[in-house]
């Protein structure tokens, strides 16, 4: 980046303000990291979204190749272009889709260019700089992790608002959090096991026998038993959740992931040991208060299919407590890629920029 | 059945001796009810068996078709007929494939007519009358229930050698048990959570949304929350394991059922909450031990998909302890329909006439 | 029907003008047989509809339940009603989604009550008569069929504008057809035969050995050898296309189908021996012409795969010449449920209604 | 090869005869080449095989690996080695599964070496090395093909048995000459048009987009359109059929490719163009004549679903005359890695050293 003079100085830490961007057009977003699954589908949603502008789309690998050739179901007409920060044309927003390490240089540097980013990858989502580095290594830039909010847009929509860097949440973490926010709050949690599945998609576009058709077809298959580096992202949501309810202990969460023969979906399957009986009246009550205002999680009545939600930034919740053990069951399903990533993402931009949560979303 | 005394009356109350019947020929079997995946399967077994007749298959449905018809993978050019009992043939084995309730009355008139029979219905897994007409209903023939050895082999070999009724255990918790009986007999469990998950094959030949390729395709779909029948069947069988290992209490087990859009394949996740802290090397120990001796079951070092025990009698075994959370995680893989339903039907009926216990199953 | 005095007299042939319609509102439509998969995704692609308002969505075997409770992923939130044609309220428009034989009464009765219909069903798709009843037996309404336009919507757009019942086609034909047309016009198709596969959810909403699952997946089921009712849909379409190509032979097609395990997609390859030699600068320039200004037919330069064309309302067409055999192949791709059946259904009411053909299906 | 005088001067041009061998005990077989889909099920075929010594496997990328880690389900506990030729060992066969171009040289080590050889490469496929130029490239060992028999066994059964080298077949032409050959043989065939979709493995163990189970899966994948190299193969085998009907013109096959989304499992849709009409019943007796004492091909009487061969080396054929069009429609259904690969391999090795054709297949 050989120019961050021309970062206009009136900007607020965050970027422009939304009103100074919608005076000035159309907010101007790019995907970096198009060529991946979840950089492909935010480009899919951002290109047809009414209120932004998708100017470019870029990938180290397959420069010069157009997006609708690599997803054809996608049809975005852009071509893939290399990074290119030092243009002179006004950057609002910016969607990285880079692996864990490579993502914090690029965010780092878009923010120098005055865009708000929604970063994909683990970078920011870790408050904790101990914790990221114990799991991921070291991290590339530590400076910018004070200006980071972590983006389950449920649970922090206002600090997400103002934000210059949104830490999008893993898939895992989404659909175990959505599900066990309501007993953290309550104070309900005395000890969780979460057993989660998803779709190959989750694999992203790897090559490789677990995405092989001839592999990844009819198995069951269980990975990073014991090590799944979404536990510690769990828990450190969890934890001012659960203290909001009164806990002052710790919670170490068992978190099991599994790969399943479909596409695009997930399930949470949470275990809950309560710190007292509940019933199912009371989760019901608990349930409905936490989301009875959100436009993209539902409380349902049965067990939910992680069908009903393909291709949606809707999480389904169903929560029924099991008297003969004690314990509660919470089942959260999302589409990993939408409500698990992408979409996740442009529902974030929404807020960033102050329109309204679900515009292009439904 | 007109004609009991056509049984010979020197038979024992298993029927005849193993050593009898071979010395007669090859022991004459019947599938009563082979229309259904179980019952199909277990033809197909036993029609390739070396060293088993398969005489006839019933099935009220399907009167007169052949089963290499209705099954054309099976190969059993067989067709199928009405169950009757009072031909003159000898019958010295069978397999009953009912839904439970239908299933005790068959196989009472089969026992009567000399048959030793292994029953694949609930109807005599539950010892206790009461826990079974709580999750059942009216049992049909009470009277038999003594008679009845539970079948999952590995746990009952010696009395299964002689019953003259032998229950073949529930997919879900044949997978289970195996995966828990090493820690049970060593007092390991306090309290346990299983989550397990298994192809379409599992809800059987029934044609509804469940199965149709349309709804059940590219889903996760949990059912039966906090009310699954198997969770009784697997507390009854942990119990005396648990005993074995010093156990004085009860523990009440939380079972969750799922089905993943595969044919045939089950994984069942033990989440194990230990009496004490247990290591990788002690887990090592004790699952060898339990098992190393075993012919069909397997202790792995790396998590197993079901993908690696697909169309045969093997259980695959993983176990880990988590030092974070403190939790034991046992992974148990098997084929629902072989080694959860028809290829363990012919393992009991391997060892209830003296044979290998690996004949006709490798 | 009580009251066919209710429709206004001043009505045109087809039921109110456009204008008229928009100048009191949205259009009103009904879904007549929404429980099917059919007629359910018409109702979620008209809920959805900037521009018609959906009012009811009928069905005689669910009545009472909510449509999104059936179809979750469809989102629409009506009850399932009867069809109760002599309410009060204007009615602009209806698609009708049952079976052949049970839809022309409907239709007809639609017809009396002012209504402008897309019939899914075979009952309109031939102008002659003694073609439908050798296919299909007699047929209830012959009397309707002058009315009726064909509707593949970029063969038959000017008559479509006008028509009081537009006859959606099959979804073979529509890939067939759209692949053929060309040739056809060009006067170059001397032979030809079909081979298309489908995804299981061409089978529709039956329960059976066909769908479900464990029979349905893991097999290629090839079906109606030699007596596919596409067939005569199919050559009644090309002849004229043939004729104004200086065709006066007729043409016999060989249409071959089959069910592949996928939910939805259909690809149906045509094989055609051409009057003379043709190469792939000739195909490129005939199929460019034909539908470079189609907003829903696109000329791709390599085999589509149907995952291409999958949730949405285009089709994909490519041409290749065989210069060893001398023949033509055109692969024709579309999404079996959309362009095959609903999508193109709504595609039909825009033109019906004098809007954007695109509206409301991109 | 530092050693080829260490092969005994006695043998015959096809090595050992089977009687000196059976001798000598068990004939000693190896893979070369085993780590890819066709070469490992060929080494679980023959390990399990009651007649043959599966001596080696070798593989140049895992070297080091046991098979059964790399293939669970196919239980071979062999370690990958390189292709060592040098040793002292007697070496009566082997199965070569290398990429076309790398096998021939391979394959004159092994003959050098006095093993007799199924190579499942293209290289022996073609007898006019003209064509296979022309397809493959330049030909590594053309003084090998006059040794070489093309080993679709119900055509060549007596010429493979005293071959050197038997060039496995295609799996299409496999499907696509069985299903053709009685009407070739009978005269019958004008012209031909083949249709043919086979399961994902088809496509091997590479790793991309073809492979990838969330761009392989929902979709059907036409490729190599007026391009597959099994055209001149199918061509090549026809004509001498063809001839035997008296046929003194060439056909030239027009041949088509998919990939659908399963495993395994291949259909071959033929549409034949006769030479003068021929009916149902015609068919029957041409069909069940040329099959009715073929162990592995079944002649049926409804379309063969691949689901019904699948995991066997059955192929199963079905003709229809279609009066309509004039034309007749045969499909022919095959596993394309049993019957299409590895099966017919063992099935070719039993019927070259004298063992019942169907030894250790059923």
């Amino acid at each position: 980046m050989s120019c961050v003079a021309d970062v206009p100085a009136t900007r607020s830490a965050a970027g422009a303000s939304a009103a100074q961007v919608f005076a000035e057009g159309s907010p101007r977003v790019i995907i970096a990291g198009a060529t991946g699954f979840a950089g492909a589908l935010a480009a899919h949603l951002l290109w047809r979204h009414p209120r932004f502008e998708l100017v470019a789309v870029t990938g180290r690998s397959e420069v010069g190749r157009r997006l609708d050739d690599l997803y054809p179901r996608y049809r975005v007409p852009l071509q893939l272009s290399e990074l290119e920060l030092d243009s002179d044309g006004q950057l609002d927003a910016a969607v990285v889709a880079y692996p864990h390490a490579a993502a914090a240089p690029a965010v780092g540097e878009l923010r120098d260019r005055g865009a708000r980013v929604v970063d994909l990858s683990a970078d920011f989502r870790l408050s904790s700089l101990q914790t990221y580095e114990q799991w991921y290594g070291k991290h590339p830039r530590p400076d910018l992790l004070a200006d980071a909010v972590y983006g389950l847009t449920e649970l922090h929509r206002d600090q997400i608002a103002g934000a210059g860097i949104v830490a999008n949440p893993g898939c895992y973490p989404t659909a175990s959090l959505l599900g066990l926010a309501p007993l953290a709050r309550a104070g309900l949690i005395a000890d969780v096991v979460i057993d989660a599945k998803q779709g190959i998609s989750g694999a992203g576009r790897a090559f490789d026998e677990t995405t092989h058709q001839s592999m990844a077809g009819e198995t069951i298959l269980p990975y990073k038993v014991a090590e799944h580096r979404h536990t510690p992202e769990i828990e450190e949501q969890l934890a001012p959740l659960r203290a909001q309810g009164g806990a002052t202990d710790e919670v170490a969460v068992l978190f099991q992931a599994h790969l399943v023969p479909l596409d695009q979906g997930e399930l949470a399957d949470c275990y809950v040991t309560t710190t007292r009986r509940v019933d199912d009246a009371e989760l019901a009550e608990l349930f409905l208060a936490a989301y009875e205002h959100e436009p993209f999680v539902e409380v349902v009545g049965s067990p939910p299919g992680t069908r009903e939600v393909q291709g949606t930034n809707f999480c389904r919740v169903f929560a029924k407590a099991d008297p003969h053990s004690g314990k509660v069951v919470v089942l959260s399903a999302i589409d990993n890629l939408w409500k698990g990533t992408s979409s996740q993402a442009v529902q974030n931009l929404n807020v960033m920029f102050g329109l309204p949560e679900t515009e292009g979303l439904t």
